[in-house]
């Protein structure tokens, strides 16, 4: 069976090859990379990039921490324990949001990660999702194709599932509206699938793979669009739905800011520049309110 | 004693007052104003200003929702009621947020408050604190000055103690450090503080009225302050701590957002804009190096 630290350098590299090819497809910026130590165990690789010539603001991170988990979190997690028992804890991932600088192209964010506790529990979860500042059905539809095909390699069942999953977790609930066109989105896979831990994995290591192909994708279809004023106005302002949302929904963010996590790798999800408007109020007829409409759960993009 | 419709009759002209003074000190910007019913009972006024010559973007909110509450939200409250007993409760207030456009101005915020349950349980509520972008001693000591001012003519002791709250509560823990320079902040101020109802309300009041001879000095103070592209990007960080602090620990944008209130009001607060940089490093011997050293607790502003 796949052991914690196969995993764990398997991450390593993935994060490796990603800000590779990730330079390789900006052609103009570079990661720098900030090492770090957590006091009660393990670490991390943050790496950032910024003002390239498609990526504004990104992160691309790795983390291997460990340590000992309270029964109050252990509850939280909903995993039972005799009152007051702590359980060793181990959880290693790789965790990416790209802010591009044209506002025709997507933002995009992915995460997969492994956990395990010493009373041998242990599980996958992970996800992709896009958020399009103009929504593009035939982009849409590609993507969410190429996401059914990583799915549909491991079990029939799972792009339904983690597709309805991604749909329901990313929605801003106070504004009504999706954070984009969703993607997938699943957490605690583990044997009770039916699928067995190896498995498992190689699901999450397809969805890991997928990244930059489907990223890749996005840009190349969008990079050479024209835009203006409006459109970049119109980014900053869903920008500001992103900033919602990862600061009020988002429960790896929220738990990680609680929970005396590393401050400025959990915000590396932060968009270079954000703007709020008062009752921001959209043209009839225009692509932003067409947009709008889309930002909503339970749409088939593929077609 | 003071009575509900007397108090809101109060805020409602408080609000109007205020509008109308930072009317007069903006001298460019107007307030629009959106009116708006509760499905649940109870409704608002909302007033927006932007692009002012000194306000760039702010909001001067008046509330009064009633309704049922549930044993659940009672309980958040900590109040105490039987299993599964609702009671009807009323609130109602006046809250401002100010984003002004020179970086050398401060960022401000109030809120006065009053909420009662059927069961007789009422109590008072309210805060006023600054956010300069860049710390200015004498203006922060004007300002706690003033606020001295106004606690003592009610009660010796409120001055610290809701100063000290003040730290407490505009703290982003997750920064280690405080929103800005802090200011007072109190809330279930009730009977058992040994002041009776209407010498608690007058002290709200003198809170309220406070708001606009603060404000036009600091306003005062600073607007002629030259600054340039280095300042500018200054106040977008820490516009960026803002936003923080509102969307991952303010009680009542939490509050607001999940009981579903107005997003649109409750999101007043927001900057128009504000930025994120990953790690962002600040010189030595800089202006922005002595404000991140003063956004602590515990500074005694007054000399």
């Amino acid at each position: 069976m796949i052991h914690k630290v196969e995993i764990t350098n398997w991450f390593k590299k993935l994060q490796d090859d990603i800000c590779h090819q990730l330079e390789v497809l900006d052609g103009e910026s570079t990661f720098i990379e900030d090492k770090w130590l957590r006091p009660e165990g393990g670490g991390g690789r943050s790496r950032a990039i910024k003002d390239g010539a498609i990526i504004e603001k990104g992160g691309v991170n790795f983390s291997a921490v460990e340590g000992s988990m309270p029964a109050h979190v252990l509850k939280v997690l909903h995993v039972d324990v005799d009152k007051e028992q702590s359980l060793q804890f181990y959880a290693t991932g790789v965790s990416i949001v790209l802010h591009p600088r044209s506002p025709m192209t997507p933002i995009i964010h992915m995460n997969v990660r492994y956990f395990e506790l010493s009373n041998g529990i242990w599980w996958f979860g992970g996800g992709i999702d896009l958020t399009p500042h103009y929504v593009n059905d035939a982009l849409a539809s590609d993507f969410h194709s190429h996401l059914k095909k990583v799915c549909d390699s491991c079990d029939p069942t799972y792009y339904n599932k983690f597709k309805n999953w991604a749909d329901d977790y990313f929605f801003i609930s106070h504004r009504n509206e999706t954070r984009g066109i969703g993607g997938i989105f699943f957490d605690r896979l583990n044997a009770t699938s039916g699928l067995a831990k190896n498995e498992l994995w190689t699901f999450v290591q397809n969805v890991g793979e997928s990244f930059v192909p489907l990223y890749s994708h996005q840009v190349q279809q969008t990079q050479e669009l024209p835009y203006g004023e409006n459109e970049k106005k119109w980014q900053l302002l869903r920008r500001g739905r992103y900033v919602e949302f990862n600061l009020v929904l988002d429960r790896g963010t929220k738990f990680g800011l609680q929970t005396n996590g590393r401050t400025e790798s959990i915000l590396m999800s932060m968009p270079p520049h954000a703007d709020w408007e008062y009752a921001h109020q959209v043209d009839e007829d225009s692509r932003e309110k067409d947009t709008l409409f889309k930002l909503r759960k339970g749409i088939d993009w593929i077609k």
